[in-house]
C-alpha cells in the first residue's frame, strides 16, 4: 500500500475547503446538540469560546467550521472531556519485533496526521479513497466517505511495555513515567490475554459508528511493518457523561451510570484528579492523563433474576430515578449515614468519601459481543476512566473488593496507558516524548 | 423472573399516555429524516397516509404519534419495506427439547405482545423495568428506559427445523411452505455452525443500538424455557437502503451497496418479488416473505491493497461515485455491451438482466467483531435479503460462483426463515399458521 506522507513541520492538519469536510450535513446551528455546554474544555473547533477554552486546554479554534467537529490539536488530546460519543471503537496494538526509536517516531506522526485529517470528516491523505492512481492501492478504505466528522475524536497513548523493550530499542526508558506500570491484580479478576495491554492504544469515539470504524481500521494500515493490531472492541452505547447538558446513559444493568462524572468544564476537578503534570511526573507528560480500559463482562441473566430491592441496595441507587437511596433527585448527594446505603453498595465504595477524596474521568461504552457458546449474550461494560495517575484507578479498584456487584461482573480484559497531552499545531502526539 | 402477561385479545399495543413513551423526544416535527417519503408501505405509525400505505400494506395507522415509531401490526410485518434503519441486533434461536406446540403458540404471542409495546418505546410490560413488586424481578432489563422507539421495529421468522421436528411435535408439518428448505451449498461457503440455522429469527432494527439490544435481550428472557438463543449478530452500519429518501450507504469494501434495490414504496416490484401468496404458497404465508441471512466475512486486508482500477473492475462499479462504469450517474443503468464491465463483475452477476428479472430487498449491516488471532479486525457484511421465495436468492447466488468478488469473502453464517404476514390488531405474528 501506499503510506500518506508523514506530517511536515509546517502542515496544515485540516483543509476546510476539501470535498469531504464540504459535504459534511449541518454546517449551520451552532446550538445543536447543546454545543455550547461543551465548548470549555473539550476543543470544540469553530466556536470562538476565547480565554476560558485556552484556559482549560480547548486546543485551536479555527474560524468557520461544522459543528460536531473537535480538533485534534491543542494541551490536551481531545476524546477525554470531550462529550461522550455514541459510539466507540478502541484498539490495542504491539510494536513489531523488530521496531525501533525510528519506526515508533513515524508511526506517531503519521498516526497523528491522519488523525488530525479525519476528524474533520478528511481521507486519510489528500489523494484519500478515489483521488489517487487509479493503478495503486488507495491509501484509505473509503467506507467514511460522505459521512462527515460526526464528532470524530482520536486519542493516542503509549503503554508500559515501550518502555522496559528489550534493550531499551526506542531510547525511552529513561523517560518512563514512574506511575506507568501494568496493573496489579485485583480480587476476582479474569483477565484474557485477547484482551489485555499493548504498546499502543487507539481510542476512537464518533457518532457514528462506521466513522470509528474506519478510523481505527485506516490507522491500523497506516502502522503495518511498525506495529500490529493486539486486540479491539466495539462499544456501542455510553455509560457515562462529560457535559451536563448530556443524560446520564444507562448500563446494561439498566442503571443509570456516571451521574456524578467528571464534567469536562470543570477545570478545577480535571487539573486536581485528570491531568498529568507537576510533582515527580515526567515534563513531557504535563498536560496528559493516564488512561485505564477494563473489559467487564456482566452476568446479565443472573442480574435479571435479582429482585428489584436487591438490585437497588447492590447499587445503592434506584433503578428508576438513579437517585441515591438514601433520598433526594438523582444528583443528591448520597449519605451513607443511617444505612439507607449498604455499606458495599457500588455507590459508596466508589465513591470519592471512602478514596480519600479521590475521583476519575469514565467514559465507558456498553458492549455485546454475539454470545457464549451457552447460548447467553456476552455483554457487558467496556470501561474507560481518565485520571493524573493509575493509582487512581487502584486505589478505588482495590476498594471494590468487597463491592456487593462484584457478584455479577467479571473482568475479563485490562490495560494501561500514558496519553501524552495534545498534539501542538504541525507536530505529533508524543513529541515530547523525543525531543 | 416473572413472565409479562399473554397478550389478551383486545389489547391496545401501544399506549401513548404511558410515561416511557411520553419521555421520547421529537415528538413535534413530522418531516424530521424525510418521514413522508418513507410513509407509503414502511408502516409509519401516527402519519394518516390513507389508501395507498393500506394497499401497500402500511399497516395500523394511529393517531397522534411520535415520528421514528413505526406499528407493529399490519398486512406486513416491519421492518422489512421499512427505511433501514441505523442498527440492527439479529438473533436466532432454537426451540428447547422438551417444546411443544402450545409452547410455541404462547412463545409468539409473548413476544408479539412485547415487540408491540417496545417498538412504541414502551417496557415489555405494564409493570417494565421499575413498575412492579420490589420484592420480584423486574419484567424489563431497564436499559432502554427514556431512549424512546427510535425506529424499532421487531421482525419474527420461522425456520425450517420447525416443520420437519422430531414426531411433528408442533403439529405443523403439514403447513410447510414447499419454499422452506435449508439453503443448498454454495461454491466457496465455509459455514460455522454457530453463525448458521436456527427454529426462529429476530430480526431487531432501531437507530440507537441500545434499543435494538434492549429487544434481543428482553425477548430472550421471555423465551425462557421455550427457545433459546442460538446466535445473535450485531450491525452497525446499514449496507443498503428502502427509501428514495436514503442515501446510499457504503459497505466495508467502500462502495456504496444498496443502489439498486427495491424500494418501499414499490409496491409493484414488492408484489412480484418481496411478498409471498398466490400459487402454491400456504395460505397463512400470503402477504409474508422469505428471509435470507449470510454472514459474510470480509477479507478487508487483501482487498484494501488492490489496485483502485481493479476494485472498481471487480464490483463493475466506480469507488467514488457508484456509477457504473459503462458510464452514467449512480443511478444509471449499467450497459453489459461494450466490455466497460467485466462479464463476472458483482454487479453484472447480481443484476436482474443475467437472472430472469429477479430482484431481492437487501437490508444488509456491516459488521466488526472485534479481530481475529492474526490481528486482523473480523469484518464483514451481515446480507439480509427479503423475497417471495428463497428459489430468488439462491438463482442469484449460485450465478455469483463466478464473481470476481469471491475471491475478497468467505460466507461463514447463513439461515433462511418464512416471515409470516404482520399480526393483526389484538393478534400475535404467525397466528394463521395454527388456526
Amino acid at each position: 500500500m501506499t503510506l500518506p506522507e508523514t506530517a511536515p513541520a509546517g502542515a496544515e492538519p485540516a483543509d476546510a475547503s476539501a470535498p469531504t469536510a464540504a459535504a459534511s450535513p449541518d454546517r449551520t446551528g451552532i446550538s445543536r446538540r447543546g454545543l455550547i455546554g461543551w465548548a470549555v474544555g473539550s476543543g470544540v473547533a469553530g466556536l470562538a469560546v476565547g480565554a476560558g477554552a485556552a484556559a482549560a486546554g480547548a486546543g485551536i479554534l479555527r474560524g468557520a467550521a461544522p459543528p460536531d467537529e473537535f480538533a485534534f490539536e491543542g494541551a490536551h488530546q481531545a476524546g477525554i472531556t470531550t462529550r461522550v460519543q455514541d459510539h466507540l471503537h478502541f484498539a490495542s496494538f504491539d510494536m513489531m519485533p523488530r521496531a525501533r526509536r525510528d519506526d515508533l517516531v513515524s508511526l506517531l506522526q503519521d498516526w497523528s496526521h491522519a488523525a488530525a485529517r479525519m476528524v474533520t470528516g478528511l481521507d486519510v491523505s489528500a489523494s484519500g479513497a478515489v483521488g489517487g492512481p487509479s493503478e495503486a492501492p488507495p491509501d484509505d478504505s473509503g467506507e467514511a466517505q460522505g459521512l462527515g466528522a460526526t464528532g470524530l475524536t482520536i486519542t493516542f497513548g503509549l503503554g508500559p511495555g515501550l518502555f522496559d523493550a528489550d534493550g531499551d530499542r526506542f531510547g525511552i526508558a529513561h523517560r518512563r513515567p514512574a506511575a506507568l506500570a501494568p496493573l496489579p491484580a485485583f480480587v476476582g479478576d479474569a483477565l484474557d490475554e485477547a484482551y489485555t495491554g499493548g504498546d499502543l492504544c487507539i481510542q476512537a469515539c464518533a457518532d457514528d459508528p462506521q466513522v470509528a470504524v474506519h478510523a481505527v481500521r485506516n490507522l491500523s494500515r497506516i502502522a503495518f511493518g511498525r506495529a500490529r493490531l493486539r486486540w479491539s472492541q466495539l462499544g456501542f452505547g455510553r455509560t457515562s457523561r462529560t457535559s451536563a447538558e448530556q443524560q446520564t446513559p444507562r448500563n446494561l444493568f439498566g442503571f443509570k451510570d456516571g451521574t456524578a462524572n467528571i464534567l469536562g468544564d470543570d477545570a478545577e476537578a480535571l487539573d486536581a484528579h485528570v491531568w498529568a503534570g507537576g510533582g515527580g511526573e515526567q515534563a513531557w507528560m504535563a498536560g496528559g492523563s493516564y488512561l485505564v480500559a477494563r473489559k467487564i463482562a456482566m452476568h446479565i441473566e443472573t442480574w435479571d433474576r435479582l429482585r428489584l430491592s436487591e438490585q437497588d441496595r447492590t447499587i445503592g441507587r434506584a433503578k428508576g430515578t438513579g437517585a441515591p437511596l438514601s433520598g433526594g433527585d438523582e444528583f443528591a448527594e448520597p449519605s451513607f449515614h443511617g444505612g439507607a446505603i449498604d455499606a458495599n453498595a457500588h455507590v459508596r465504595l466508589a465513591h470519592p468519601t471512602v478514596n480519600d477524596g479521590v475521583r476519575i474521568l469514565r467514559r465507558g461504552y456498553n458492549y455485546v459481543d454475539g454470545n457464549n457458546g451457552l447460548g447467553k449474550l456476552d455483554a457487558g461494560l467496556f470501561f474507560l476512566s481518565y485520571q493524573r495517575t493509575p493509582a487512581q484507578f487502584i486505589g478505588i479498584q482495590k476498594r471494590l473488593a468487597t463491592d456487593l456487584m462484584s457478584e455479577y461482573v467479571t473482568h475479563v480484559g485490562s490495560g494501561v496507558w500514558a496519553i501524552p497531552p495534545g498534539a501542538q499545531k504541525g507536530s505529533y502526539v508524543g513529541a515530547g516524548l523525543f525531543s
